[in-house]
């Protein structure tokens, strides 16, 4: 299988993401010291196979205490996550087909049916504005199809406050979108359903962040995925836009701001340098950053009221 | 309003959780050092007059940067935070009610039936088995009217995964149950909505979370809320039950168990003189955790495959 050392990781312009070079590793069960992760990665692909064919999902956690009942050995949790992301390798899908899913839960809301093919909800349809706290995105939704929408964007924010916000501002009749709120970093499920998305429904999708690098680096991932994730497609959303808080914007929209910290700084400068962020746009916004050297969260518009955002910022960043 | 200063806060056996004591701090305008909190005090209930007029929710984040468009200073969010629990104190009533919710959300499932009161849905129903992958509780969950159910109890997990596997495995139906995740520490939504269940639908709660300290006080947290809500009722469900991972499962179920760490073993020992755990269980409980010295996590139950929580575990601890 193709190896996943640092130095067999590339950054491809192309797919805007990471790859997997040619390198390969071979593993072999006349090598002695191959046979323990051998062994271990027909198990774990023997496990998935059974959750597939049950119809279960699992978790990684699930997957190191379940070898026990096998008498397959784990040292701990970071060699069964290892042997896991060695079958997405040889594979080279995401372990999420194989059933086994992440345990963080973020939502989605607006004018989207879809339709079930979990067992017990086979062939049930649901619209994502069924409920007004938003749905949640796991693995049901996941695997379920995309059935209609009116919806002509996609609106993805960081946080869940401002989520319930732009639901009770009917952000998703006004601005004709589908909300969908990652809880900070996204989860895997939720980009693997972004992306979903905006394939097979073509709808742009915008990312709405804290203007600071963290803020940047949840957009870029939903954009670029992440080193470790070189070995998969389908988790990245390369024309996804990130339109703010901008580094500009703290200044054009006067925000209140703290201080970048010299943890944010050292950050900036390491995206600076990173394949990722080598777009113009991007460069801009990092120099803004260390220019004026502040942050500003989403929740600093409420300096205007807690409706501006959606009343002035979002229509001129949607322009 | 009541102090809620630490030696002003004491437990009441009888209501089962913190309560405040009987001194008091005055705030006068005619004392200079009480005008800024006075002041501050004045806006927040004003703010929040203002959010329930207008049926909008907001964090406590919102708030903090949301007096700036009033030109209410307040340091930092430490000092908006306080003032709004002393609007909680002076009030009585948790801040949720006064549409100040926090981030975090958990999720539901089951056979129930509510009818949203929030605009734009009011007199809509859901059945909270609409979507497979659990409904999130957030303001809207939380301000409905329950309407119908035939379950017969409702069964708290502490961990996604695991809520998620409930639902594969119809606990709901098989245990006629509601199921509720909470994502580690029960957010206050859902610490609320749990009380509601319990009370509206004379429902028994029982709670299931790790075997250790930390998942004890999850179910503790639930069960008898926490010493800075003294000042509040509504969120507790003194009658619920902790089911396990106990101590004593640990060795009953030979399940998979790490040593506990120093830090485990310093917060039993806190637990230990804590007041909520003077009941007779507890103190045994903690004493097999300090004895064995061993913790275990619900996924350890894999060891006897994915399903043995659900077919053995759960019918032995709900007998």
């Amino acid at each position: 299988m193709p190896s996943r050392s640092t130095d067999n990781i590339l950054y491809d312009r192309k797919l805007k993401q990471y790859v997997l070079g040619s390198r390969v590793v071979k593993r072999s069960i006349t090598n002695i010291r191959n046979l323990r992760p051998f062994t271990q990665l027909v198990w774990v692909a023997k496990f998935s196979h059974e959750l597939l064919l049950n119809k279960r999902t699992s978790t990684l956690r699930d997957v190191f205490y379940s070898a026990q009942a096998y008498n397959i050995q784990f040292k701990n949790q970071e060699e069964s996550n290892n042997i896991i992301v060695d079958l997405e390798t040889v594979l080279g899908i995401p372990r999420e087909e194989f059933n086994i899913f992440p345990e963080e839960r973020s939502a989605i809301f607006g004018d989207l049916t879809i339709e079930y093919t979990v067992p017990g909800y086979r062939g049930k349809r649901l619209n994502l504005s069924a409920h007004p706290d938003g749905i949640l995105i796991g693995p049901s939704l996941l695997t379920a199809k995309i059935r209609k929408t009116s919806a002509d964007k996609i609106i993805v924010i960081e946080k869940g406050g401002l989520f319930t916000r732009f639901i009770e501002e009917r952000v998703h009749k006004r601005f004709n979108a589908i909300l969908i709120q990652t809880g900070g970093q996204a989860p895997r499920t939720t980009r693997a359903f972004i992306r979903r998305l905006n394939e097979e429904l073509k709808l742009p999708v915008y990312i709405l962040v804290d203007g600071d690098p963290w803020g940047m680096h949840i957009a870029m991932v939903i954009i670029s995925g992440s080193a470790n994730a070189a070995h998969l497609r389908g988790l990245t959303t390369p024309d996804a836009e990130w339109i703010g808080i901008t580094g500009t914007d703290i200044l054009t929209y006067k925000l209140p701001s703290d201080p970048l910290t010299p943890t944010d700084i050292k950050r900036l400068k390491e995206l600076q340098r990173d394949p990722r962020y080598s777009g113009k746009r991007w460069q801009k916004e990092i120099k803004a950053f260390l220019k004026h050297k502040r942050k500003s969260e989403l929740e600093a518009f409420c300096k205007y009221g807690l409706t501006y955002i959606v009343d002035k910022y979002l229509p001129e960043k949607l322009k």
